[in-house]
């Protein structure tokens, strides 16, 4: 399985859940899945009871009859653990095994994922659990892969039971060895917050004004990071041990307080994403006015590229999302599956597993539609996927090609975490990120994203023409050689307003501003201000183009011979002070920009440094439509997808191949509403 | 008293608190009230420490001399029972009798209702205080009947204390027998809720995301009903015991979450309503584009007629409402109480008693005003009810008159509790009820409400030429073959989207949709959707009318011989599917509409089908305007109410009889600002 | 240094945090502090842990260091007492001194102000802790006055902590003697909520709803305010026994649920204020349309002179607001700083301290900018405080010189607290102090607020030619002696509806209303009512002129013959009815106006009562400009103020001296943004 999933061919998935149907349904529900094209399910991720009914007590017979028919069929299974759903009578003879809140309240049972990661007692018995269903199933030839829980970190990925502050105390002294490191690392100085010894310290509690001290926080999430990555890591060793040497071991994802690359690097041998992009249309969070929609799915899935070149979609949408509680959204339109499924391919993904064979009858997640509805019966998205196996046949050639990128935007979770917790990174970030993505759609600029850590080597980060590093609060000197290195190379690096001005425990620096990162930019930063909210939006003036400086606007000065101003601000009390600023740097150059990136100063930079609209000389295409290029052996295939409710016209410039058509094309295409082309070279 | 209440004249009453005022005040109020036509009052609903002061101790002087009092002057007294404000005594010493939230924070003394139905303490007190009182006071000749507790349900009707799960795992254990049986009902098969035994199972508590399992929701809905049901059985047998036969027994209602049907039936002599139409026009929740206002009263009228043929009002709004803390409210203008009591004769009460004498000058309450104001002046407000107890005298030919309606919509507490819990179900729900009741109220179209259960009876329905039905989700055979045997006998009966998809568990069926409406409506539906939020309004067009199908759309297809397409949908991608599917059977027709009912659709369905407007003849009357008719020995009385604050004119096209001036009027009369006029055939 | 904030001349200050920075770094500071006009220094006020940092170990030797420093660079300081920050080994080791939420929720270690003033371990430790600094310390030449605690009540001015109850029971005890008392104060009969004994007696704690009976929550908020005044009393008396005599007491404010004037009257010897105006700029609060933005600042600064003639500014505003969590503001703008402090300084303040001399790099409040930003670097903040220091010569003269007003605002905090707890209360009030703040404001007319006790002699009003006292709910015999005397002699006072309904506890009068007001304002209300949200703006017709009777209205009659009629509402149904009567009595008149004061009605009755623009004759400006007056042996200052971001034109109509220029003037003079003149006579 592993080389059909590293790119051999497209293989068509499916979510099952043999336990919520009468057995006697299953042979037709595998047979009219082959018959569409799927070929592989997930089976037994909410299911520790049908394994484990009471503690200590195991039935295997269960998954053992429904595993010898899919063998029987021709059906390969992905086996996962269940420990996302703790059992009743484990969580009522355990209660130390539920995450609480802030407050200490326990989350009962009765909803999902409601335990915490570092009770002793819950690594036990999910130990035992993992140890149980891969001794026993591991060898099944049916199965060709697991994976481990179930979206690691959604729902909730903050943890407040006892056994995490426990477990926290420990992390703590394992960082600082000594109270007093503690203390240095979270300025305890201030407020008088300074501990005399480890039991005093708790995970983040219930204070005054929710005000918890920030280098605290920050270091809490790095805890929580490591307490998933553990939980994930325990099973992946056991599971290791017992499957098949060619089965796989993932998880899917993908959520937050979590370092996914390192989770990939040590338990997993490549991510899953589940993508639900109907999420945009959901009846109570629908944005008309917003541009990307739909089109942010790309964004998770650039995402996922980030952490596991290979990924695969472990939960593709295929029909209308919604619990009774919430999340209520209407049913994907004709083409929209098929839109999505090859957004998904388009990023990367060669395997899509639909997320779910038969919508359930049961239960809060009773309308989260799968393909068919309660009924069972035919249908018009089962019809769809049918089609899309069409499609995937005719573009068989593409799996296995890489998605290619020249802008690259730098992201680590050092900065993720801090922005998380401090409202002054977070608005910068928040408005950035949203804009650089946007405007690289709109603008059909393909781009990766890419994680910095210390290790980081300047050779992976050489492919890319232009870096953007938005607002790296956060710096450490390893990061900034590999950066330095990249720069003087020939790089271009883009840093935006609040480069620098903190340390890895989120402490403002006393240097220059901005800190670290001074010399390399040219850069020093007498003086700051959020932007006043009677100022409006505040422009800069670059040759004339005026871009807004959003958000938050540090006051530049050029610093050493390389540096060059090339825009002023324009308006509030600051106009003519330095905005931009370029250094020449060896063979690169780095900028420093004084604001955040609003959308159309997004789309200037990606003008002016010339990585705009690559592929303008093969196609022309309007904004509603987001272009992504693969490329393997030296072709490059250009998927076009059309996110309109409405058929639109695209300008083929040079002769390419339609794949679904199979036919040689130049000249003025149409896509019809929802509809994805892909031309090759 | 029962006589009275049955409908020989009418009766004007108020709620007095002679608790509250020095007893030098008696007397001379009591005297006032009679002037001015008002020969009932209630009083002790929260007196228990007048009678109970401590454990043990009970003193009835207090009553009595009261009692002895009201007996010389001639006033008739509804006795309460005090077990809505538990003593401080009680709920320090057994804390267990208090509610809690859904953490398990109890809330505490000071408020009012903040006790639990199903604390075995608290039911045991509560006897002890409902016999002392019944058994003191019971045979008193002042004393006409008997309220229990007060609005039960008020406030919260929501319970988590530790009594509620106890109960609640009696209430399961009835009902299911066996843990499986609770397993199978609730789907825990889903999320791997499964439980072992009874004690695992709790009232619904904290969970990740407030999101608990659906069914356990309902079921608990169900609970909760029976609780508050048996609480107010409980003290009705004992008053009855004790009681004179002639008395009567009420409770003032009406609330969530309360089978109020099962209970007057199984505890009462009739329900009465606490009527606050001003609430409409309270300043934080005023809503100016709102065409209803307080004529939603007259909804709330409707329903207390579907549980109580026979009702009175208990409380009517005579002054501002409003709390120290919330609820403000402005004074009813000139005119506005003669409306609203109106208003609630109009409905069927004939007897209407006021909420309160004097506006009690302590407490959250002391803005909730009653006739009088603090100093006890007379008033504005007196001189209007002594203007209202001499109009009574001019219509009481019409006591006993029956309220008459062609048109009926049905309801169920099933699909109640279930649209309560169930954010899809709920959405149809509201949109369908709200647009019903304003296009009857603005169509000036009688209309009940009828409740439905497996006991109806279809001769209850035959008297309505039209129901209504509009989102069943929950059927049942016994309630399908009622309405079958309805349509059949010559009935129309309309169904709106998403009927019949869940069975009593609220689980969805694997039937085909609309399950066991499919063959009384000749419909099926293949496809269904959320309406999308970027598909603005939904039309369809019904022989060229325009008419929106909100919120949900189930895509049509007719089946069976007797189906016939009469709209189809004019927007979205599923444009020219049917939309709505009249099926002939019988001797009637029943209808399936693929959506919610908007208001513009609600009135096309009234005119289409006959039976909107339907005194045109008789009457024309602007949208501002409510026509309520009742009805007696073979004539009718036509309630005409002025919601507006102008004048209006109406034209009366046969002649007719106009009550308060005894005049025969045709033609063009004028009604002023909140005028209200009566005319008799 | 008392004659120093007693007038003799201006000083300037900073907050120092000589524990958050490396001693390395103090000479220097205190030197660049002294180069910029900085000669004292407030310090320690978070400091517990650098004396106790252990329970019973003290440690004096940082504070003796740094403090030998400050002598011999000649810098004077403030020393602060520790006790709004206690240690994690405290709050560890003794819990119950922590706050806690209304659930009874702890408010955990890591904020700050998490204690409860009541706990008596709490008390015993901050005993020892003051009496350790102030028996070390109070000595040191160096320090010259002493700050209690950090800004008592900020954060939270709620506690629900098992020590309050204990205390609030005390507290009720000595003031009602009897549980029967309390219940006949608190209205227990309402909802039977009768009290038998005192342990029945709490906080208010959760109910229903949040419902609390009003007079507890009254009671409550007195409690609150005694709490911390003994807690700051505690604090002062044992200062006073070591602290050299001529060494001043302060603390900083101001806050709510607090007598400020009977604390500063027992335990201060002067109060100083904490002046943030760039919160009317925080980015999430900002409000376009609101015309009084940061001059509300006035408004705070008036009510600081009204709890201590002298006082002074402990914390200036000189860099952007903003925490880790919250509260994000931009940096004053050129020219703001100067304009704060002199808003500071206009209204009597003669010693202005910024916070802080530099921005902390660690914790919550890292973007809570001082004078420096982290890196230490000379800024323009810095040198626009250098500029203040040489304005400040150049206005020495002003020192000591008296804030002058003819017109007074009455407040007592028996209202202030009950329209807290009191959402109709609130309402009228809310309104009422906004408008009347804002009209005084744009027409140039300084005021004071002048609080209201029953102590209070009519001497102290006399100043005043007009007195308002907007919405007096509740009133006392003494306060209306009082009142009654100042008119009889001559004043003129306004009061507004719902005066006089109520009493010290909060309960309705049965009195016809306005109740103890009747009398002097020739009143009689025998009708009221909110505003009815359809009415819209219900507006009076006074001679002509319109204003509006805003939120609530009483309908008047006039009572006596001296009472006139001076307006009728102009639409309603009471279009006609009285809405202002004007009683003369004795020498004087009281007004009695229905409604609540809109801004448009509070500038008419500024301009009819003839005391609005007192200086027209003097200076004319534009309605952007505040003008403050000071007056010393006969001379005024006049202070003006422009809050605009551009510059306007003020006419001076007499001549007068310019301070800064050191010029005469008459005729047109220009202020540039957020410039400040003043002009002597």
């Amino acid at each position: 399985m592993r080389e059909i999933i590293n790119g051999e061919r497209f293989v068509m998935g499916t979510c099952y859940y043999p336990e919520h149907w009468d057995s006697s349904l299953w042979e037709d529900d595998l047979e009219r899945m082959l018959q569409a094209g799927i070929e592989v399910i997930r089976i037994a991720e909410f299911a520790w009871n049908k394994i484990e009914p009471e503690e200590g007590v195991y039935t295997y017979e269960f998954f053992d009859s429904f595993l010898e028919l899919a063998q029987k069929k021709g059906m390969k299974v992905i086996f996962c653990t269940p420990t996302a759903t703790p059992p009743v009578w484990l969580t009522e003879k355990y209660p130390e095994v539920l995450n609480a809140d802030q407050d200490g309240l326990l989350y009962r049972h009765g909803a999902r994922r409601h335990y915490n990661y570092n009770s002793p007692v819950y690594q036990k018995l999910c130990r035992n659990i993992v140890e149980k269903s891969a001794s026993h199933y591991g060898g099944h030839p049916a199965i060709i892969g697991w994976q481990i829980d179930n979206e690691v970190n959604c729902e909730l990925d903050e943890f407040y039971s006892e056994s995490d502050t426990l477990a926290f105390r420990h992390f703590l002294q394992e960082k600082y060895k000594t109270i007093d490191g503690l203390n240095q690392a979270w300025g305890t100085i201030f407020w008088n917050q300074t501990y005399n010894c480890w039991e005093q310290v708790y995970v983040p509690r219930k204070t005054v004004h929710n005000t918890n001290n920030p280098h605290h926080l920050l270091d809490y999430y790095r805890f929580v990071s490591d307490s998933a990555r553990r939980f994930v890591r325990m099973q992946s060793e056991i599971i290791r041990k017992y499957c098949k040497k060619e089965d796989f071991i993932t998880t899917n994802g993908i959520f937050g307080n979590l370092d996914n690359q390192a989770m990939q690097k040590e338990s997993l041998d490549f991510m899953t994403y589940d993508s639900y992009p109907n999420f945009a249309y959901c009846l109570d969070d629908y944005q008309a006015e917003d541009p990307i929609k739909d089109r942010k799915w790309s964004r998770n899935l650039a995402e996922t590229r980030a952490i596991s070149p290979i990924f695969g979609i472990m939960e593709q949408q295929s029909g209308a999302n919604g619990w009774t509680t919430r999340m209520e959204a209407p049913t994907p339109r004709p083409g929209q599956i098929t839109l999505w499924t090859m957004q998904s391919i388009a990023h990367g993904a060669d395997f899509v597993s639909y997320f779910r064979w038969r919508t359930c009858t049961v239960g809060t997640e009773m309308y989260w539609h799968g393909i068919l509805d309660y009924s069972g019966r035919d249908n018009r998205r089962l019809r769809e996927i049918r089609e899309i196996a069409r499609k995937m046949e005719g573009m068989k050639e593409i799996a296995g090609a890489r998605y290619a990128a020249k802008v690259g935007i730098l992201k680590d979770y050092d900065n993720i975490w801090d922005a998380r917790q401090d409202k002054w990174h977070e608005r910068v970030d928040k408005c950035s990120q949203k804009s650089l993505f946007a405007a690289l759609q709109m603008t059909h600029t393909p781009f990766d994203y890419v994680y910095l850590d210390d290790e980081t080597d300047w050779e992976e980060l050489r492919k890319y023409e232009v870096l953007f590093y938005p607002h790296a609060s956060i710096l450490t000197d390893a990061r900034m050689k590999a950066l330095e290195t990249y720069v003087s190379e020939g790089g271009k690096l883009v840093m935006g307003c609040r480069t620098g001005y903190k340390d890895l425990c989120g402490r403002c620096v006393m240097d220059k501003l901005p800190g670290k990162a001074a010399e390399l930019t040219g850069t020093d930063i007498p003086e700051y201000s959020f932007v006043a909210p009677d100022d409006g939006r505040v422009l800069a003036d670059w040759d004339g183009t005026k871009v807004e400086a959003a958000v938050f606007n540090d006051l530049l000065e050029p610093a050493g011979e390389q540096a060059e101003v090339l825009a002023r601000y324009a308006s509030s009390y600051y106009a003519g002070t330095p905005a931009l600023i370029r250094n020449r740097y060896g063979k690169g150059e780095a900028y420093y920009f004084g604001g955040a990136f609003a959308l159309d100063t997004a789309k200037v930079f990606l003008d002016k440094l010339g990585v705009g609209t690559p592929w303008r000389e093969t196609l022309k295409l309007p904004e509603c439509c987001e272009l992504a290029v693969r490329e393997k052996d030296g072709r490059r295939y250009f998927f076009v997808l059309n996110y309109a409710p409405e058929s639109v016209k695209v300008e083929v410039k040079k002769e390419l191949r339609e794949l679904f058509a199979g036919e040689l094309i130049k000249g003025e295409a149409e896509l019809g509403a929802y509809e994805v082309k892909i031309f090759a070279e």
